[in-house]
């Protein structure tokens, strides 16, 4: 043999080796890149699919989508926290496209205004030089982003936006100037005191025009436990929250949650927040399977009910339903088991 | 080109393009598999490691391990959870080694007795006829998996046993039966119903024999939402879980923390039990950068006090040491960067 094709055999040889191995990886999620006009730069995504998205076995369906910024910090476990909370039979949330958005230069992105501030801990270090890009940022999710997501995946006609810090300071800005972006907006221990509470002197006058918030829209807000921000930096960052949510509560017309996390830091707190956002979020979508035996019917009417409250159209998953029919089946629930084959027959017919 | 040799370049073609599309998976974890003399059967194990274990730029660390059962439901976000938590400057646990446990027989496994049940829904229908290996399981795990997975990655002398169910039941019988095994036990919503209470009866057997636990040991018990419970198959849990709280709390020796979880149900409760039992079982673990500014020496004297708490041997990671020195330049505490130079050189000596 040749050196030649020595060496492409041993090329051969190390494309089934990497075969065997790159088959043994759990993966959460693919890379994807995209060139944004508007920012002028190239942005690095990071997509998690939901488990039954290429199973071949049910209709090909379509799913809600969060937007998560932060990627690189929260993607991971964001991710496979979705696919845990949407396994049937306990599925609190529908599965979901997460499209998580990695930084670049991440202050200018998600910040609303121009403003520099002293350093707390040196103040001869001046923080935040460049920032007041939100807009842009906003646009570009927008505009390109998710044109982008909704022609290259299967995505329902429903989305979330979750922050945090800055990041929740930018989901309750894009809230406050385009509401009709996202359903539903997170916003884990935001920087809402952000150039002398910017944002807070917006949402008085947002109220004060308006009178009161789109009726379909959700806002969840997280914040971190208040004796360790006295020991923080930002010590006027439990202020600011704290005077948003007067503002929000006394309104009245917002679905909002607010929920205070004792034994979290501002670095923790996006964790159960995050989760608590999504059961908040999804309240009244999961349904009981064990009464769906005697009383087959109250899954559509669960789903109706959710789904008036969400301002969206949910139904039953096929995923779901294969889960209920076995149920019924293994149990002997020989009724309930036709009128969910009628249902799914309806739903998603054989072509 | 002869097709000999056009063959084996559309291989290397595929080769590199392959490659191309491998590294743009966000992946969690390895797949690997271990034959066990003593079940008889080859096993399915998925391992995450810590985000350092590669890093070159420092020196080969070694990391506390989580045994986790019912990896298919748990790993993803469990792994991604210690990352998370483990992140600096925020980190309130040490950066762990995750080994999920894929299941085969899972109550085979993870059952302390024989028994069977008439399923609650439909009585005609037996359970749990093929039950009552745990100690195979447990054997399994002390004498074959831990000597593998110590032989294989860099562990530290640390580790934890995390279950659901029963896997929770799996984890508390390992307690009783072999607290030697982990230093911590981890059981979500536990079926101690199991058999008519027969840890109960175990536990109460335990303290009369031992008068107290172990005094390194912990033990988090998670349990779900009662009123949930009291539409469940199994509202004899809940009775069952309060009755080992009674016993164990009445005892008062072991480090043990029980977390009811108002808007839990049984397949929900993993999540955040998972997370709350890392911050009961690490805490003490984090320092506060801030405050290291003023006082350096403050590092070594919490290390030591949690691990003195936690009966192992616990030091700053170089990782954190990094972080704490980036921080410390950055903001001009030259006093303390000296310091934490030092620690350096004496905790990870350059060769």
């Amino acid at each position: 043999m040749n050196s030649r094709l020595k060496f492409l055999f041993l090329n051969l040889f190390l494309f089934f080796t990497f075969l065997g191995k790159a088959q043994e990886k759990i993966t959460i999620g693919d890379k994807q890149f995209l060139f944004s006009k508007v920012l002028n730069e190239k942005r690095e995504l990071w997509i998690h699919l939901p488990k039954t998205y290429h199973d071949t076995g049910i209709s090909p369906a379509k799913y809600p989508v969060v937007y998560l910024l932060d990627a690189e910090i929260n993607f991971e476990y964001y991710a496979a926290m979705t696919d845990f909370l949407s396994k049937p039979p306990y599925a609190e949330i529908p599965e979901c496209i997460v499209i998580g958005i990695k930084n670049t230069e991440r202050t200018r992105d998600l910040t609303p205004t121009k403003s520099q501030k002293k350093s707390p801990v040196n103040p001869d270090v001046v923080l935040f030089a460049d920032s007041g890009g939100s807009e842009n940022f906003a646009r570009f999710i927008q505009e390109e982003l998710k044109p982008f997501i909704n022609k290259t995946y299967r995505t329902q006609d429903y989305s979330i936006l979750a922050g945090h810090s800055f990041g929740g300071l930018f989901a309750v800005n894009v809230l406050l100037t385009h509401p009709e972006y996202f359903n539903a907006y997170v916003a884990n221990d935001p920087s809402l005191w952000w150039d002398n509470g910017v944002l807070i002197s917006k949402t008085k006058d947002y109220l004060e025009k308006n009178k009161k918030f789109p009726s379909h829209n959700f806002l969840y807000i997280s914040q971190a436990d208040n004796e360790e921000q006295n020991k923080n930096w930002n010590s006027d960052m439990t202020q600011a929250i704290e005077e948003f949510k007067r503002i929000v509560e006394n309104n009245g017309t917002l679905n909002y949650q607010h929920r205070f996390f004792e034994n979290e830091v501002h670095g923790t707190v996006s964790f159960p927040g995050n989760y608590d956002a999504l059961k908040f979020i999804f309240k009244g979508f999961r349904t009981d399977i064990k009464k769906l035996s005697g009383h087959p019917k109250l899954l559509e009417e669960e789903y109706k009910r959710f789904s008036e409250k969400a301002g969206a159209d949910f139904s039953p998953s096929e995923t779901y339903l294969n889960v209920i029919l076995k149920f019924m089946k293994s149990n002997g629930f020989r009724a309930s088991e036709q009128y969910f084959n009628a249902l799914k027959e309806k739903l998603y017919p054989k072509k």
